[in-house]
């Protein structure tokens, strides 16, 4: 490592939750990590790509490029299989723009009663893309799991009270945070996210 | 760096080419590279996974368990937009088990007929997983394209003659050996796992 300030990474996200995930994530690297708002850039960037590798990209070049530093961005959803592994990339606007999170739950547990009964399985995936020095990095993370038949736990977001852990016997949404934290789709993308910062590091 | 021998990682894969890219790619770290026929392994193992990711972490996984090493194996395949992401993880095997290279380009084709005319984009990916320490690590690379409306060049192999890279305005059998390994979804996944690989052994 070289004397001096260390370099700084931009966390590409205006989502306070994500921001202090990543804190914690990276926190140890030798690396200063500024949010969007410390620099004084929002961007609006249109997520139009088909994959989460794609959109997580999108973000991370934008932001890159706006702040003149190196970025990580993150994209994520849900993957159902009998869906033809939608609703995908429009997990957060799947029920449409305006519409909440028991609205996607409900039209998601709708489509199901059309799926053969035997496959409910789905998975939560979460891309994490780093912008630095004119490539593109991605890692991810996944966790498998079945699309529940009714809502249970109360914790979580979106999708979580009907996403069934088979291994835990409970949804999403019945863990505890510290539980769901560790085993996360985004935990995980992000942790091989900070195995490869210190590659890059190493490899100044 | 500790002193004595390095450590060793099976590079999971018994295609030649492949193997031969990897050590080329990896060749600089402080790793002994294996394959599996210097440890007499060879693995079946059942591809039947719905993504990449899950297909390349159950390669990795069953053949570090067999050597009792981290390894590294890879997924990939073509990804059409209008065909809702196929044929994706049946890429290999898309016109059945033992049909050719052009066979699998013609059903393609064919069913890109009913498919409207301006949706044509597509994009190869793979997907490189490691499987280290109780963990897997997954990168990738994507090349975005267009398919063809028929075949061109005669170089690389699969769906390459009817893949057209629009920047480059040539398919990707049409380009030289060199420029499609430097721009190949192989190459950036492994290239990326590379970095990743530094920074698990700088954090040993």
């Amino acid at each position: 490592m070289r004397n001096g300030a260390p370099p700084s990474l931009l966390l590409a996200t205006e989502n306070q939750g994500k921001l202090r995930e990543m804190r914690q994530i990276l926190g140890d690297l030798p690396l200063r990590l500024v949010g969007p708002a410390e620099l004084g850039i929002h961007l609006d960037v249109v997520e139009d790509g088909a994959t989460f590798e794609k959109n997580a990209a999108l973000k991370a070049r934008a932001y890159a490029e706006a702040a003149g530093l190196p970025a990580l961005a993150d994209d994520s959803g849900l993957e159902v299989d009998a869906l033809d592994g939608r609703p995908g990339v429009l997990s957060a606007r799947y029920a449409g723009e305006g519409a909440g999170d028991a609205d996607k739950r409900r039209k998601l547990l709708a489509e199901m009663e059309a799926a053969p009964e035997s496959k409910r399985s789905a998975r939560f995936r979460c891309v994490v893309a780093l912008a630095w020095g004119g490539h593109v990095y991605t890692t991810e993370g996944t966790v498998e799991g079945e699309i529940a038949r009714e809502e249970r736990g109360s914790g979580g977001f979106g999708y979580d009270p009907i996403f069934y852990l088979p291994s835990l016997g409970r949804t999403m949404a019945e863990l505890a945070p510290e539980e769901k934290n560790t085993m996360s789709h985004r935990g995980q993308a992000a942790r091989a996210m900070r195995i490869l910062l210190l590659g890059l590091l190493a490899d100044q």
